[in-house]
């Protein structure tokens, strides 16, 4: 069934103007709980035949554990299918634990292959290999080179359903090929024309069929095509989709074989997966909180980088410890010492953020490190001397102390200076080790300016007054 | 011409296989540098003809103010639509500036309404009212129409070349209409179907066309149609889409009249948007920073986040002079201000980047407030306590005293606890007043968590020394 109509095939009265979405509310979930506590099996299959697999998947995330076997367990193998792509890993594993490998056989039979492969890679791999043996062999055969992918590469998002036709096919042969093809219950975008060895040569988009006199040959009406290798990661997909403004991409192997095609539906999932993950990065979470992880997992996955933070802060309690006898002398220099982390910390994260982001969309290239750096130089002097006029001016009026007004100053302004580079610098190392850029951004360049900040803090403290 | 094909027409020759993508690295930057001060036309027209659009306005940004209106003149009006819609706003503005209202009003005819509404939108006034009044007059309307939504809502982002049919058309009528269409350039996705009023009542794949024998009827061949109003937010737009996997949407008014459609390569252009923006925010930049943009303007989209955090720290500056005494009798806490203040930054920005990001996508909602603070608050208990016991451990090490030991993992503990929670009750509060919660994180979040986090720790110091 085509993916795009998916939706206003089923779930969407003829009747039903307008955008149809559920408001999932509190009240909403507290009649359904009730239903489900009294076994109300007729009204909730009532409700549920109105919903789309995506809300019934909302709906599914809300409930406690019982609820969800029990109201997934009122789905036929079509609707939970679309339910079970549309659900959370966290929420889908448990219940395919549950069920039959009968009744998952049957669900991944309306599957197509990527969206299987998925789902089997979920399973235990008892499971898995039961359900491998009972499912279709041609099925079998490409969900297992599928699942041979590593997951965010091109061959790991791609089906393997494709349209092919032949150079000699007339448009008319075409149309017949594409309406098998659709009866099967695939996606009509593009088709692509192949030689005998099944080396990719053009495309057309199916819609472009009715375009065309019926006897025309394949190889007059298509057009070049650009394709993807089946080892491209997917962001690097995403990014020439996105530039090129593709609908759809065949993938190829090394011989230039077409082995499946990937659309644009993925390619949304993946670009929010990979914004998601920069912001993850960035926030200090490692691995994949989602919004319904256990308290147990979201500590598990917040913990690393607080004590990578407590490590790194531990340096800075080793500075200010050296420079014990700066503090005692002046004992106001503590009172900044908020404002030079903070400062460092925010002109960091800023510069640091701005290359991440242009790494990711390839809006940034390494090449560009010392053109970037010069700029990020003008960029730091500029609010760094602004910010230095303000804390010389704030210090002066609260101690009526020129020296110490100017040290501070100095100090923000070497600290603004040093964060900023440090921040724009270390993203382009990270990715030139082929280490994620996002990492970089957040604590870790806060922690890492912390320290130096005080160091330069306290160091023009000493030279000064000491 | 379809968006998705496009690519594959111009600037891929049909002996090219696999992806071709230029890599722009500072050698060939070079060479068309020298190209350009050679004046040599021919070869960088010949290198042109070989390049994407995309690649074109890629090549664009890189070249200085000179180069960028020699290529741009070079380019064909047709081409130089193309390479229009894909630059940077901060390299576009100051190249339209300079060509003549006769050249700009040949590339709005090139261009969907929706690119033209937008790119008429970045004129100067007075040359914007020259073009509209030169390009046809039905442009002109329907320019003039989109140019009235806001530029973040359906509307503002919605091209107004619709590929209307009646009920009462068969399907070989809608086949000639969809010929028709094709023939002025628009995407084939989908055609709907309207009364005679316009208002909307179905949809179909065009593709599907060829599924169906010629002889039928629309109002039986069609399908229900999920649509959006022209005032409904981008981001639901893109939230609806990638929920339900659509390709393209209606826009309706009011009536329910079709006034638009929105197609899905818009959409990766807005998550894409979205996401950038988030981070951005996340990061402390007001407004949006392009990799482009220059050392002053950039200077200014980075300086109110750290001004505010100037003034923030002044606050933290404030409780550590109140404290003063405690610190003078205990150096040694002192020595704990970074971690204390790490600490409380880094717990808050993760639960606030899980917060912010689930409101984004829809996987949060805002009645759920209590249910995430609970959870929060166990997260901030489990690793809070893993975290004391630590900083007890190594300051009993270092100090060999139980009590001081002591009063900072208590501390720890509380300021872990305290940031975690406002980090992820913040984020409500702002989406509650319909501001957006993305600036709640990173700056945000740590200033105020430093503060309060100081607060708590010299509260207990206090408390326990004095």
């Amino acid at each position: 069934m085509p993916e795009a109509t998916r939706t206003t095939e089923r779930g969407f009265p003829t009747t039903e103007r307008g955008v149809r979405t559920i408001e999932l509310d509190e009240e909403l979930l507290t009649d359904i709980r009730e239903l489900i506590k009294d076994n109300a099996r007729a009204l909730l299959l009532n409700i549920l035949a109105d919903l789309h697999p995506a809300d019934i998947a909302d709906l599914i995330e809300n409930l406690g554990d019982d609820g969800r076997r029990y109201v997934f367990g009122l789905l036929q193998s079509e609707v939970a299918s679309d339910v079970l792509r549309e659900l959370d890993e966290s929420t889908r594993e448990p219940l395919l634990a549950d069920i039959s490998h009968e009744k998952i056989t049957e669900i991944v039979g309306e599957l197509n292959s990527d969206d299987a492969a998925d789902l089997i890679a979920d399973l235990p791999s008892d499971v898995a290999s039961r359900v491998l043996e009972t499912i279709e062999a041609e099925d079998a055969a490409n969900v297992q080179k599928l699942m041979r992918y590593p997951e965010d590469t091109a061959g790991g998002i791609m089906a393997t359903e494709v349209l092919r036709v032949k150079m000699s096919d007339t448009v008319k042969m075409a149309i017949r090929k594409a309406r098998e093809f659709a009866k099967q219950g695939f996606e009509l975008y593009n088709m692509y024309v192949v030689d005998d060895s099944g080396e990719l040569l053009g495309s057309l988009p199916v819609s472009d069929l009715i375009l065309q006199g019926p006897g025309r040959k394949m190889r007059n009406v298509m057009k070049p095509v650009v394709s993807v290798k089946a080892l491209m990661d997917q962001e690097e997909v995403a990014n020439l989709m996105q530039k090129y403004d593709l609908v759809s991409v065949p993938v190829v192997n090394e011989r230039n074989q077409i082995i499946g095609r990937i659309t644009v539906d993925d390619i949304v999932d993946v670009i929010n997966e990979e914004a998601t993950e920069d912001i993850e990065r960035m926030a200090g979470l490692v691995g994949s909180e989602e919004v319904s992880s256990s308290v147990f997992r979201t500590s598990r996955i917040r913990l690393p980088w607080l004590l990578l933070g407590f490590i790194g802060e531990m340096l800075s309690a080793l500075v200010l410890k050296e420079f014990h006898a700066s503090l005692e002398t002046i004992l106001a220099s503590a009172f900044f010492i908020p404002l030079i982390m903070a400062m460092g910390g925010n002109a960091g994260i800023q510069s640091s953020a701005i290359v991440v982001r242009g790494l990711a969309t390839g809006e940034v290239r390494l090449g560009q490190l010392g053109k970037r750096i010069g700029k990020e130089f003008g960029v730091a002097m500029t609010n760094g001397i602004i910010l230095s006029v303000f804390i010389f001016g704030v210090s002066y009026v609260w101690f009526s102390d020129v020296r110490f007004g100017a040290t501070v100053g100095l100090s923000l302004l070497a600290v603004v200076l040093n964060a900023t580079i440090v921040g724009a610098a270390i993203p382009f190392l990270l990715e030139r080790f082929k280490i994620d850029p996002a990492i970089a951004t957040g604590p870790f360049i806060t922690t890492t300016n912390d320290a130096l900040g005080l160091l330069i803090y306290f160091g023009f403290m000493t030279l000064i007054y000491l």
